[in-house]
């Protein structure tokens, strides 16, 4: 415990970036939090005013020379340059936590990918991950040890669903513009957990997916929908759904089911907001979580100080970048089926199959 | 409330006949059950016995015979002679409630509409219901009465489940050689309550679907599977997303989510077989139905009861016999889709289109 | 089950008497109704109406003296005049269901025992049941069987609350004036919960009672009160608190816990109208029953069967009628407690002793 | 923000000195823990590892005398020496965040009231807190604001439990022993959130409680029970049920409901340790925490981060001292009141009245 802090710096100080300047700054004992950058000036007034003693940047390389001492960044900025972060703190040997997803294009996170491995050769106990909050997050944990313990026998059925609480401002519809779409900025989530519960050595078999425009037709335009199904296979037996939404009506509702063959783990099939319940003339309700954040405020705080912890004590990480990758690669293709209507089948290296082909044979 | 009773009878005596016998019998008071048909000699032993005053027959066509004032039969024989015994009772102008499916084939279960549709010229009055017993659940039925109310907005997103309790015997794996399968005898409640909830008119856009064998492998001997996911498009912004299992540990879970544009309706989604929970070492737990009857029974009494009021005051039935043909051709398409592997895409007037061709014109 | 029906008359036709006429006309199908009595012109009228081929009384000795099949009365009349009406009719030999309370007053209420006990030196096969309907309910019944079978180990604390939905009407504060108080009047119930999962012979040892008048302060002209809270303490370690109140917002709010020494039987504390859940801006709710019939029907209809089974087949009443004597007894204790605002003490023989004297022995 | 720490330093490092150290060194940024004192060497050497620079101490007064720099203590020492350690650092004019309880005398409790009133004469800003986590509890914090807003009218009823999971190893009996008896122990919280929804200046009526030794008879040498109800009343219509246990199966169950004219606020009454439910072949179940301090984690974090806000800041504390010393009086009145057998009525002005002689005044 006496060891000296990891020295952390943050690019990019919006909604999520700001969080995770706060958090490393108060709320992980063994991080120190030495500078931020963003290109908004605002932003980094906030920064000055909130957290004491930073030093602020306007530019990303700009930092990265002066701050000499850095051991860590984390990348919240905009999705579109998360991989450019990464890659260039990679390359001067920093560890990374990159905020989810690490790109909208498979080739591109790769990238991130090949950089990492390349520069392990030189820096082997360099840390690079993935923010993947719900990995952190308590009951998911417990589900997992739950799962580990062999409580509900082999999991076989996924399902899973993040679903967001209708925006009336249209921001998230703006922000959908560069959300690589509904699968990649959604399920997401789902997907690393389908990968995290089905094991990460999970081979995809096919993908398909339908989607809608229940209350935002201009969405369309971003070739994205507003709701959306889809369901992935694995080979050997291992079979998810997917349900991803902008617009429930009670708040956050990201709910998971595992089902195994002797048992099945529930995660949040029942949201609140916390204990209380309220009896009204209407009935006994709860409230509900109003976004990702007010759900998975606790993990975050644990991400930051469970990266920590990985750096500064060269540990293992709690899942590998590969799973990043995979996760993105199977967002893209359910959004692709949503928009072609098109199945897409994959064979057992990876490849893709001329729908129906492998089942033909199969027959 | 003076009018005479209706004269019923029942064909098929097993597990579902019994329990009808005896809701017609004991608790639909404006049913007098008159006669019963079962090939088995030990069923009609139990129905004397249990039945004061119940006439039995060994053969279907000698009770329609024999029985000359009956008004009304109640199939609930094996599957494969549903249609066959249905439209037999059609023919002579009787009142039909058919057990579900009506067939599983899709030109069986017509040839009973067509037989329904001739006969109305000369028995306008008479009624024939496939028996989707969910229709007559309180919750399945307050919460439809929430969606007509305005409550939710425009239904866009259905999720269902229909999963049995897993079952040691092996006799629902035998049952499976004759049911036609998994999406043709599980789902299919499922997609009726989406058509209800959706609206009988909606359109079919495509289906795909995917299954695995997770406990039984030997169920893939009758083309069948024991865990399935399908997705359900309907032109118009409806998508609909279905788990059926036959593994299910704690009980008998049936759960059906309806997302509207302003709200969404949950049923069951805490499975629970009454009020109580029991607070031990291991935790808070509720104990669930073991299987179908323990969770609808008051549906089918319900059910009993308001086709014995359509039938003696000629009021308007719940549901179109229709919407049982309809179902069995989107139940009989994801099974079709599950075991070959494709989507299967349909224009507006109901033909199927190549798999993509829709699509690729539209983009 | 080929044995002939049970006559049955009901005298009492309000409320409660006219659902207990419905129940035993056609939903309990070993019975037959045959007459009803009520000296209320339109009640009769009703029951003609609802009741095929029932015959009707304004008078009820006139009843007793035509009805000379007659096997079996239910008494649901008014409170002031249940034993009474009981008495008459365990005197004829007849099998009574009487409503609860047997009456507001201890002396009366020992009549109708007294009335029994005699009875049945000449007719020893007589059924006198009070009706506590949660005796009936699967919830209760569940917990009573696990506590059986020594789930919870030996039961030590019980809790138990009877709520109302607030009547806007002012009905209910006009009946409280011949309900015999809150306790008498809602709380019974708890307390016979409370003697069942004890233990029938459970002793005695004080009661005391607080309560407050929050919404209708015009109630305190009956001697009575909206909202009281009491403890039951009995001999050998165990004790009980009670809640009763005119006034919940939801609905009706009946709920029972069972502390053990190894577990906790919960009864209805998430109380629900049914299996729906409501999500909507204002969060996940569930409608809750109205009333109390809402809550309890099917145990009301399983009271009805069970009784005409117990008088047929001449089967063991489900619990003595000194249990509902008792149960008043406490009720009219507490009653008396809240109203003076002392603690009432009692020795091992049920008799009064003076506040405090026993236990300054004991110190 | 860019104000000094707060320099705190605690006493007493056993369960809950060691967290609240904890918590003052990594979770509570504003503040800076510079000593902490304990008799116990093995307690000092713990944290020495973990409190990174800390001095440690093993008297108090030295302590005080040597951190010559400190503004705050905490003072979570054995119950028996509160209210000693407590005078001492508000005599020096330091912010004090004490234990609950003050103490387990009402005189000495009321001697550290009297101190820190004389105190503040001469240190007008100085803060002393006792330390109800509930305040503190985001569920209890959502109710209280509910109720604020005129949710539920007109606060009336309050039921409040604190039940502890069954110790096998026998250490909560012997705790029992300096703890001043389950009501001064447990529900004293209970009791100071009556006072929190009912109003801080609610008048005591009366107390009544009874106890049982259900799983520890050995209890009884200590003048206490395993188990207890209570009913506390307030002048003005207000009344409230307790119950604490020493025996729950499934873990912590703290529970709350206020009930008003209009609504009712439940708390934790479906108690579960995550958001995960678990299925398997005994139904559905959800685990519950297993102690205080796993329920109320985040509540002491957000405690010391209040109470070092208001030290720094000179703001409001989150409730009045006196609260403190008016809960230790009902709770120990209550515990007379359960080994006495005798209810206790107090006039308007707080002083005991003779048994039932107000209430026959009344009548």
């Amino acid at each position: 415990m006496s060891s000296p802090k990891l020295k952390v710096a943050i690019v990019g100080l919006g909604r999520m970036g700001s969080r995770h300047a706060l958090h490393f700054h108060h709320l992980t004992p063994r991080a120190e939090l030495v500078a931020v950058c963003s290109p908004n000036p605002s932003e980094l007034a906030w920064a000055t005013e909130s957290l004491q003693g930073i030093r602020t940047y306007l530019d990303y390389d700009h930092m990265l020379r002066e701050e000499t001492d850095l051991q860590a960044v984390v990348v919240s900025s905009s999705t579109t340059v998360h991989a450019e972060h990464a890659i260039k703190a990679i390359q001067l040997g920093l560890h990374v936590l990159c905020e989810k997803p690490l790109s909208t294009s498979i080739e591109t996170s790769q990238s991130v990918l090949i950089a990492y491995h390349h520069s392990l050769e030189k820096h082997p106990n360099q840390k690079v991950l993935c923010g993947f909050s719900r990995r952190f997050d308590p009951s998911y944990r417990d589900a997992y040890q739950k799962l580990q313990l062999g409580l509900i026998g082999r999991p076989s059925v996924f399902r899973s669903q993040t679903c967001d609480k209708l925006d009336p401002t249209g921001f998230s519809i703006e922000y959908a513009q560069s959300s690589g779409g509904i699968f990649v900025d959604y399920s997401i989530h789902d997907i690393d957990l389908a990968l995290w519960f089905f094991g990460e050595n999970s081979v995809l078999k096919s993908v398909s997916a339908v989607g809608i425009s229940a209350i935002s037709p201009e969405i369309e335009r971003y070739n994205d929908r507003d709701n959306a199904l889809g369901i992935v296979e694995f080979y050997g037996g291992k079979i998810a759904q997917l349900f991803c939404s902008r617009m429930t009506a009670a708040g956050q509702e990201d709910t998971t089911e595992i089902t195994g063959t002797r048992g099945k783990l529930a995660i949040n099939t029942q949201p609140q907001t916390n204990l209380l319940q309220i009896h009204d003339s209407t009935g006994i309700r709860r409230e509900v979580a109003p976004h990702y954040y007010a759900r998975f405020r606790d993990a975050f705080i644990a991400e930051a100080n469970e990266f920590t912890t990985c750096c500064l004590d060269n540990t293992k990480m709690p899942f590998p970048l590969e799973s990043a990758v995979k996760a993105l690669e199977i967002a893209l293709a359910l959004q692709e089926s949503m928009l072609t209507g098109k199945k897409i089948d994959f064979d057992q290296n990876g490849h893709r199959v001329a729908s129906g082909d492998r089942l033909t044979a199969k027959l």
